[in-house]
């Protein structure tokens, strides 16, 4: 495909919509999705054309290798609507080249830009008025593969299915978030996938985060797999870690999700004066600033909540409970970001992307 | 549900069976299944009445967990048919443990005994013809489990479905097997998943497996992620190293997965009175055994191909051939391990269990 083509989509519309049935004002993270998605299926060697058609069910063989093997990448990103009725992506390029980075690592097919971004575009305007105005409303966007090819050996799939769901959002708020450590279960290995948005790499996280539940943290801090001596990210956020006035954050390494926020986060910081470090962060080091009160803050970067301010962490035995601060760095920063994704404030990055809705 | 009750199944059988129409002596690995399959659901907290129905393709939501969040897990073992034309199970309850121990590491349900266990015995009566006589022919069985709750926000589901298919198989002769140790990729992480069945184990190979067949060799012999110094398993096999007159194993830590076969061939070294060493094989020794020609055999252990001798192995820019064994340790044991799963030799350990056939 050229990269100026329009692209061949087929559409079949709903007959009729959900809409009036949804509360806006009442709903869950990720449970609502809209009247229609996209699909588009890779068979002998190529992408097929693309079809919006209503969101439903659809049939799929036991032996499908998503199933046994775990062939199955996804990207997450919002459209915001602004004061002015117009809709806006936020940066959706990061996201489409991360997902074939993903793509590759997990032995998938790249998904053409086309389908992807032209795709998303097109089914954002068929189904426009799920994305409602406000700040802190959007619409969340799940792009994800899927490998439907069948047969329980453990080889790539050759067939494989890429979809995009919209799901009306709130404003992320989740309550106080208190963090622990990890000292023992990790979430990536050198070498292994943890850059990759490979759904693989969240399974593996449930289990030790409901221990962490249970010790009354609503989050894990995971650290580096070799000797838990690193801070690296937190569930489905990166982590940064205020000392002093220096914001502090992990390289993004192979074992690191490379965040649209975090990326966001740091270039704002930057422009701002803020001084920023992204260097291997130790436990070690943060433990002693928490104890002779240089940490001020810690927060957590990406898409679903922007950024979410922590209250405080658990190491080992110990609780370290954070100063509010009047001057918060997250506060700031999240007000910024915002302001950019809704069109309040001026987009020196070019980081915001029209949607056309007619 | 009580251990010893005849558990209750529904069954639906097919008006036909696909039988005829397949070629049993051409038969691919994993791609043919047979006529019916077990399908038990987990919803409210409680598993639902297991059915046994004809395989076929069935519906899942787009936001299913398992295409976002990697929950799935699976097992893999075989029926055997003796020379009585009896019907043998493998060390079952082993699978049934494991299948468990998954399940508690990806945060799913465990499912109970009687539907693994006697649902599997059910459905292997009602397909029996499936599995054919002759060594080297088996009855592959794949239990697996997915989440099939829906929602894009990660965490766990709380709906599940667990499922048996049955998949006829020819002796698995996998052609000359070459390896390369792996120096920078890696397959688990300390306190990840490597353990588990977890099909997120798998997916994850894919990538580097291809790079290393590119290179020639045909898997990969995966080695500790932090230091790359020690040898772990391979592909969907464990792995032992005969120095000189002296078999070594790694350890069944959390980054590897404890394998039945691995399990059986420890027992039946130590009683053919071969010394068997299970301890952290160094690299580096290896690569030494192998330079003085103390490295006789290296092969590899699993369901699939039982015993898969290696004829060779690459690390960093030089490939070690292995000398071929008149008196074959891999060989040895393979036709021990064989001759129990087909009831030719006396099986002292109680390993085989029969399958009522009427
Ligand atoms: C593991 C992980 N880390 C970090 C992030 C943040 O990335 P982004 O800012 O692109 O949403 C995510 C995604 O939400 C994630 O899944
Ligand atoms: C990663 C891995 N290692 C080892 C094995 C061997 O285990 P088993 O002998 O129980 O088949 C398997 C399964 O086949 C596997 O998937």
């Amino acid at each position: 495909m050229s990269e100026n083509a329009p692209i061949d989509i087929e559409v079949i519309l709903s007959p009729t919509s959900k809409i009036n049935q949804v509360d806006f004002e009442s709903i869950t993270f990720g449970s609502t999705f809209s009247d229609h998605m996209l699909q588009c299926d890779f068979r002998n060697g190529s992408w097929e054309k693309p079809i919006i058609k209503p969101y439903e069910p659809f049939l799929i063989d036991p032996s499908a290798k998503v199933f046994h093997y775990g062939q199955a990448i996804f990207e997450g990103l919002k459209a915001y609507r602004d004061a002015h009725d117009k809709l806006w992506l936020f940066r959706p390029d990061q996201n489409y080249d991360r997902f074939n980075k993903s793509a590759i690592r997990m032995a998938m097919p790249e998904v053409p830009r086309e389908i992807f971004l032209d795709g998303l575009k097109e089914l954002l305007k068929i189904d426009q008025q799920w994305a409602k105005g406000g700040v802190g409303n959007s619409l969340y966007i799940r792009p994800f593969m899927i490998a439907i090819g069948s047969g329980v050996i453990a080889a790539p799939s050759t067939q494989y299915r890429f979809m995009i769901l919209l799901s009306p959002a709130r404003s992320y708020y989740s309550g106080t978030v208190k963090v622990i450590v990890s000292e023992y279960y990790s979430r990536a290995a050198n070498g292994g996938i943890g850059a990759a948005k490979a759904a693989a790499n969240y399974g593996a996280q449930f289990y030790p985060t409901k221990l962490a539940n249970e010790k009354g943290y609503q989050q894990i801090i995971w650290t580096d797999d070799a000797t838990h001596g690193f801070m690296e990210e937190s569930g489905t956020m990166n982590v940064f870690f205020r000392v002093n006035d220096t914001l502090l954050t992990a390289p993004a390494t192979e074992r690191i999700l490379d965040g649209v926020t975090r990326k966001s986060i740091i270039q704002l910081a930057t422009d701002n004066g803020m001084k920023i470090e992204v260097r291997p962060v130790a436990v070690a080091e943060i433990i002693e600033a928490a104890k002779t009160g240089e940490l001020k803050e810690i927060f957590g970067a990406g898409t679903a909540a922007v950024i979410n301010p922590i209250v405080g962490f658990g190491y080992r035995d110990d609780y370290y409970e954070l100063p509010e601060q009047a001057d918060s760095f997250a506060l700031k920063l999240k007000s910024q970001i915002i302001d950019i994704q809704y069109k309040n404030a001026e987009d020196p990055y070019n980081w915001t992307v029209e949607v056309p809705l007619t």
